[in-house]
């Protein structure tokens, strides 16, 4: 595939930039009209690359897009999944050049989506049309590219479900991960849920002068904080009762196998240019992001936030909460556990309100299985290391729930790094990930 | 003065609104050419009134407006102190007009600085203007007006310093703040100071996704929700080492004479929607906005604050804090209290900055003096019932500092009534309590 690539380069940049520059961000309602044309876009590149067949399909939410090759119905099937929405490019002030306006330097693709997920999904539409076009496809071929990810992908399953027999296949492929570097290739066997809230606290039904009434009526901003900060103890332990009823404590030769990753904190801490870690207590770093769950903020507004220095005792705080979940917890039982503790804590003195907003299940790849064995050679020829099987600590919740529908494992070649920040400003992804990861899922295809 | 207000109402609203007008909003650099036009316009304003000379004098930010009227170096001199900037009018959807269009329905003017401090201070020009046109003037009257007052006075101390001898007086009459009601009218005697910080919590140099490294990097938004929630114990006292130190615990015979101002705990909470208060132990709700100090978030940020649910784990998190201080504390002490706690409490894996935005000390007013018994006797005629001497929760920094560079005690004649909502949207200001201003102002120069 090597040479295919030298040889269609410019081409290739042309077709995923035509993708880039399109804003499908999924959480902006105002991109509706980007996200049609997105999967529009796709179902052309993807008819170009040697599909038999493929439409953009309604949804409740935003549209799918499906293609497939049927070679043989008596081969292996392979069903690619990805997604064409993006996280929103705030804050674009800190983009140094314009999110949907890529760019190629210092060997990379600078972009929203560069990576997360156009990057990515590119890979395995250019390594079927290289097969296809060489005439060494032995698969049949099915794509599934939804436009929801990066919002929890609420309208999919039941999509899924309505279309099971379309998607038959022997195995989910996806690339949406990372891997530890490009010295050390890494197969993700784990990922983690989610469970994501609103929380809203509520005081006085107008915003408040802070010296005619502060000290006499609780500020809801103050008492946002006391929640949150109650929902942590001082050992990292999330205070939801129940919460850890469902983890499963890994054994400990199974926490030796995934402490022989190569991991330097130093370095991580430089990366980050943070003094010092923090999180459960008991657990590594690779542990508190690979097999244990967490509680993080990833949002919190309310009051004057403007320049200068008002005074206020503001009427309403808000913060979004996110929970990552780890295989066994399920994020419905998490929901109820959370909004009951909630309400408990919530004081007389303020209207607390708890919103969950999205939520999906962690799970595990067995390592044994054919198809994981077929990506670990392939990945080990193009990186000439044999990769290490690691736990991912992001969560890609469609995946939990197509493994339920379709009863098809799904198996996650991820070809980013660290250094490529999604969802934050600056996304980028390197040429050499971008080509090895054509190179390593072109020999997947030999090896499965 | 009633019969005055009658035959020139039509002109008072024009006047009054022409300076409601200009959205003098100190707290935004943008609004800057909007401040010296108010400056302006109130020069011309106290000159049609009656003043000698009046004029708009620079300093190291807003300029301040000065105007006198000598009628004889050997009578008393009034100092007329007032505010020309008013509060951010964020967020504008909430108001039922716009903030710098008012209008005149329900009995009461509707903008932002429609009380606060336009209004008032306009009841002062016009019960001048009366007693200069009806001969009745036999004081000596100085006006300053400052355009600073929302943002804590940065640049007038030196002014005023610089200009002690122009500013000469043996009262300064301020109306700026509240009556505890149109039935039942009080008179400051005292306010509280106010010490307001910026916080910002930095972890990792840019935003992260929150399954990468959620549960093993620290997420500054909980951080600063553990680091404020800290701030206040249970009981509702603030943890700053030394914070109480300088507090004077007021006598009981003191607090029983507060006690008899008339109180309703179940209206008080009816009017903001509250099912109950929250506050320090021990106090009821006036004592603990009059007597007591307090800390308020007044803002918090960061993250992701947009619609929907994007995950992730930000670089950094922002509080702005106020606390309310009471006479004996300095802000200058509470300051580097706060400045060491912080630093004190701030953990190793994130970096924590905090900004001192502005200060100011509280102060007590003898209710022996003569001009609170002038004031006294005119409030009690024009109101028909005794005013009753009250403290406020409320900071006017800046008069603490005039009562120490020019030696001479505040009078606050405050016509406000909590329904006016300063510093909210929908400010207004009762028409009744605006002409009864004027009427016991042109009384209070009578009586003293």
């Amino acid at each position: 595939m090597k040479e295919y690539i030298e040889q269609n380069k410019e081409r290739f940049f042309e077709e995923l930039f035509s993708l880039l520059r399109i804003p499908s961000v999924s959480a902006k309602a105002e991109h509706k009209p980007d996200m049609i044309k997105c999967a529009e876009r796709w179902k052309e590149l993807l008819l170009d690359a040697g599909a038999d067949e493929a439409g953009v399909y309604p949804t409740k939410g935003n549209p799918v897009v499906f293609a497939k090759k049927i070679v043989d119905p008596s081969c292996k099937t392979v069903l690619v999944y990805g997604h064409y929405d993006v996280q929103p490019a705030e804050p674009f002030e800190l983009w140094n050049n314009p999110p949907f306006e890529p760019v190629i330097h210092d060997g990379a693709i600078w972009a929203r989506g560069a990576n997360d997920d156009k990057g990515q999904t590119f890979m395995h539409a250019k390594a079927f049309e290289y097969l296809v076009r060489t005439g060494q496809l032995k698969h049949n071929v099915k794509f599934i590219f939804e436009g929801e990810e990066e919002i929890g992908s609420p309208s999919l399953p039941a999509w899924v479900e309505e279309n099971k027999e379309m998607l038959e296949a022997d195995i989910i492929l996806v690339s949406d991960t990372t891997m530890m570097s490009d010295k050390v290739p890494s197969i993700n066997c784990g990922m983690r849920g989610m469970a994501y809230f609103e929380l809203k606290v509520t005081g006085p039904d107008k915003d408040l002068h802070s010296g005619h009434y502060g000290g006499a009526v609780a500020n809801p901003l103050n008492v946002l904080c006391d929640i949150v900060s109650s929902l942590i103890d001082k050992d990292g332990r999330i205070t939801v009762e129940g919460f850890y009823d469902d983890v499963v404590e890994l054994p400990a030769e199974d926490r030796a196998m995934l402490a022989r990753a190569p991991f330097d904190q130093q370095e991580f801490n430089d990366f980050l240019k943070i003094k010092n870690v923090k999180g459960e207590k008991g657990y590594t770093t690779n542990e508190r992001i690979g097999i244990r769950p967490c509680l993080d903020l990833c949002g919190i507004y309310g009051g004057y936030t403007g320049e200068g220095a008002k005074t206020v005792l503001p009427s309403w705080a808000k913060a979004k909460v996110s929970m990552r979940l780890v295989p066994n917890q399920t994020a419905e039982k998490i929901s109820d556990l959370f909004v009951k503790h909630i309400d408990k804590i919530a004081p007389d003195y303020v209207k607390v309100e708890v919103t969950p907003m999205q939520g999906g299940n962690g799970f595990l790849i067995p390592i044994q299985s054919e198809a994981y064995q077929a990506a670990a050679k392939a990945m080990g020829e193009v990186y000439g290391i044999e990769p290490i099987p690691s736990r991912g600590g992001g969560s890609i919740a469609i995946l939990a729930d197509m493994q339920r529908i379709l009863g098809i494992d799904p198996l996650l070649m991820g070809f980013g790094l660290e250094r490529d920040v999604i969802h934050s400003p600056n996304e980028s992804y390197l040429l050499t990930q971008l080509f090895r990861g054509m190179e390593s899922i072109a020999l997947f295809y030999k090896y499965y």
